[in-house]
């Protein structure tokens, strides 16, 4: 379907939400982060236990996306990155991205983030360079995508908090993952 | 000024929030809640960090508060608690709360929540008796009436969450704080 389609179902879902104030998000958010940067010596284990949480949020969040979305079955993987750059990033997080820079095998793309409400307020030190702030969402990708049996791998490449032009989440696929049944009987 | 008045103005703060969905808001703040308790061997301690944090959060929503609400200045501690009842409440966090029990000196009052967003997903065990769930809003007030030199103290006394029937907050005023003023002179 077209960018054009996917942008009005995001606007659709996001009037079906329940809403609360971003700003609210962002200051609880920053108090996850700075609770995490406490209790982790090294920066990098901050970045993988908020892209965990966001994995745990994500298999959460799946739901309510199928039942509020509208969204079907997507076509190939091009199709699952606008949906979830015009309709998933809107209905959740009130923003949108462009995805570009897909590879020849069209398995890899970046999502260009519009703005990203968790930054607000938020200034980095310059000892924080490693930090990847808004990992969460990667997270949130990535455990959404699992649950409809598609493994990526997610996380941000370019972060306006450590002065880059723009924020960008490198999106790439893995594989498909079977269902597994489970025979009852046996 | 009414009950009416400042459920109206309520309505209009929330319309010029930047939102996002009050689910991703809810599984966030879970996140936190179980990172806490991961550290901390007291629930008691957890208690007391999600009211500092909350407190720290009060103190920079309160500007937001001043410039969007369109609120003067208080009358009365029963007008200051109308304002966080029917409007702060609403502005962030997109619920109100009835304001009852007032004491003899209209110094206690009890807020009723009428829901709360944070509560979403969230199932207590009964080992968990002891955790104030919410208690990053109840230190949200404190902060932002602090702001506005008002002490205050703010817990949940009752929450859905443990069967009660309902979700109750206790706010009690301390003392009118005076502003110091540094004279850079000295």
């Amino acid at each position: 379907m077209s960018r054009q389609h996917y942008l009005k179902a995001g606007e659709v879902a996001f009037s079906k939400m329940d809403k609360v104030s971003a700003e609210l998000l962002a200051l609880t958010y920053g108090s996850l982060v700075t609770q995490l940067l406490k209790d982790k010596e090294e920066i990098e284990s901050v970045n993988v236990q908020l892209e965990k949480m966001g994995y745990n949020i994500g298999i959460r969040l799946v739901d309510e996306f199928l039942a509020k979305s509208g969204i079907g079955p997507c076509q190939d993987f091009r199709d699952t990155a606008e949906v979830i750059a015009k309709v998933a990033l809107k209905m959740f997080l009130n923003v949108t991205a462009d995805v570009t820079g897909w590879n020849s095998d069209l398995t890899a793309c970046t999502l260009v983030l519009h703005d990203n409400p968790l930054n607000e307020f938020v200034e980095l030190p310059a000892s924080m360079a490693g930090l990847k702030y808004g990992e969460l969402i990667c997270g949130v990708i990535r455990g959404g995508l699992e649950q409809v049996h598609m493994r990526v791998s997610c996380t941000f490449v370019k972060d306006v908090l450590k002065g880059d032009d723009t924020s960008e989440i490198a999106l790439e696929f893995k594989e498909i993952l079977k269902e597994e049944f489970v025979d009852e009987d046996e």
